[in-house]
């Protein structure tokens, strides 16, 4: 068993979610990440409830496994500490405000230069160019004006963000991608490249069919509320007990929904084609939910898997992180204290892979410079 | 300029959507993608709306750029040409359900004796392992039963779906990664591996925030509308002329908040910290918009975005394609049609990369079996 990015080492001097969450997926694959952070304050989610035993359950659910040295890099000794750890590092990764790293002299022309074989990846708001290069984003604000929030929510109310950080997260994935494709590259040829991934151009990239609709019908989508826009049915149903999800994404799907409803309207011109669904879509959803207010959630459920119909419940993140599913996939890993003890949870590894280890507990989420003496004595080794 | 895929060829065997959203990222970032497609149907989205000129726009949005062969792996004939394309393969992408490919004689097991360098991308509903993982699932059965659902919407009104397509999307981008992960350690030791992720895995993956709530306090949080639930003030404001976002995400932006619209909160008690807004967002809220109401949002975006507070309008997706900043950085790109005009817009490839090219047209989504002619010469010249 190796993990796939043994060998490699990242050099982590981001904070907050964006950077963060890149360099805990290169860390679950396997890649040494060292995080440099500011003296004293440190990244700053290290102050973000929710707390336990007075540290942040939010660092550590992002910053498990990676080592912590302090560096001020305006000091003349850190920064000697600092560029004998870039000499070692396969990747620097950053989330600063661009115009940052240029100012204390380890801008990507510098780096590059220096050292020729480093990978640079960078995430921030808007990019590293265009007009609004500078301006300061954070997840809502990107949310909102990338368009994710004008499709999400109730028709005729206000938009409302999506839950999760995606602002943030779906940025720091690209720029995952953009860092191991520039590896796969710096492999064979040597020579390491600069990623820049902005969080707005990231947004519009999850938009697919959005996009599609704009360009086409020249007018953009509104919120749907609970259904998808184009497929019916594809959204949420009452039941006795509650609401649960039937997803019948084509016609073959829609008259085995009917056989197990008992309801006959395969055959009817008001339902028999997916057009034709969307347009009497409200109609639809009343005779189903006819049907399925008279018994529970978990008869549907258990009726239409059966006969193979993807639907499911709307659970909460408890339930979530009970599912037997989710267990058997080893999806909620413990995250260990310094003691060994399990001290939080966390989501597992998504990228399940042959050969690689896939553990069950994550080591701790560095004290700030909590790794100062090994991180040293690695470099003595040289 | 190389793009930094160049000279990776890569077997699609994927439909709908996370699968084939994975290998558009690869052929973005330079890889040669083949759509091997089933005869006469082939991918699913080829019937998709919207239309134009007769042809899907969705799947012209996520399958630009790529090659087509059909073969049906039940002929011989057309297995044998597939078993050609397997040994010129460095990846092999599915999103069939778990177990199709072992029914086709062209399980991982098989594949990895048979061609010992490829690596092997799966990417289903539930994975490839566990109780359920023959179970049918579509996005949004794993955004309802994945828990985004649950803290997506207004609280106590029901949850909403997630506009954009996350169930899928976020599973095709942990795929990418995996396989990129797969070829780095490929390319060292000749062996690839096979990657399985789950289209539910991978939206607890995104969930940190509310993953840490719930470890720490037992209890999962609700949906918090327009609102960051731990961050204050952090959502949407009512102008004169309509809503924008305001995230001011510490202490010090608080601040500069109070002082850009005069307001004298900064040293109230129940405003102070992060906690104390929070606890008093409502009150905090009105007290904002009692001032904002009082102009325009380009007005309060302009005055603010000058005192350096994160700001922005909600924009709808047609706004998102004509925004200046997205244009800037090549975001909307063209899709052409056969004939070399620009018949589709897409977004662009959000990984911008150094001495990589960032085309602003992508060359046409490919008709059904459109390059077998390419293909089979391509094949013949070994």
């Amino acid at each position: 068993m190796t993990a796939p990015l043994a060998g490699y080492t990242i050099l982590d001097l981001t904070h907050v979610l964006a950077g963060p969450y890149c360099t805990m997926t290169l860390s679950d694959l396997g890649a040494k990440v060292i995080k440099v952070e500011p003296p004293e304050t440190g990244d700053d989610t290290r102050a973000f409830p929710p707390f336990k035993d007075g540290k942040s359950a939010y660092f550590a659910a992002i910053n498990h496994g990676k080592k912590s040295i302090a560096l001020n890099l305006k000091d003349a000794a850190d920064r000697a500490v600092f560029e004998q750890l870039l000499e070692r590092a396969d990747v620097i990764v950053e989330n600063y405000r661009p115009g940052v790293m240029e100012r204390l002299g380890y801008g990507w022309e510098e780096l590059h230069m220096a050292y020729p074989r480093l990978v640079y990846g960078a995430v921030s708001g808007f990019g590293h160019s265009g007009p609004d290069a500078k301006r300061p984003a954070y997840d809502m604000v990107v949310q909102a004006r990338g368009g994710v929030m004008s499709i999400t929510g109730e028709k005729d109310r206000d938009p409302v963000r999506v839950g999760a950080s995606i602002g943030d997260i779906i940025a720091g994935m690209f720029l995952t991608q953009g860092i191991l494709a520039a590896l796969l590259d710096r492999d064979k040829t040597g020579i390491g490249r600069k990623i820049d991934v902005a969080m707005l151009d990231s947004q519009l990239a999850i938009l697919e069919h959005a996009v599609a609709l704009t360009t086409v019908t020249g007018k953009a989508p509104g919120p749907s509320g609970a259904r998808h826009p184009s497929i019916t049915p594809f959204e949420t149903f009452h039941a006795s007990d509650g609401l649960f999800v039937i997803a019948a994404g084509n016609d073959k799907l829609f008259e085995k929904l009917c056989i197990a409803l008992n309801l006959p309207l395969a055959d009817d011109p008001r339902f028999a084609t997916n057009p034709a669904r969307c347009e009497n879509a409200r109609l639809l959803k009343r005779l189903i939910e006819a049907v399925t207010l008279d018994n529970t959630r978990a008869h549907w459920i258990a009726k239409l898997t059966a006969a193979g119909i993807p639907t499911g419940p709307i659970q909460n993140v408890e339930q979530v992180m009970k599912d037997p599913q989710i267990l058997a996939r080893n999806m909620v890993v413990d995250v260990l204290d310094k003691n060994g003890r399990q001290a939080y949870k966390a989501a597992g590894n998504p990228i399940k892979m042959t050969d690689a280890p896939d553990p069950t507990t994550r080591s701790p989420a560095p004290d700030l410079d909590g790794n100062r003496g090994e991180i040293l004595r690695w470099l003595d080794e040289g």
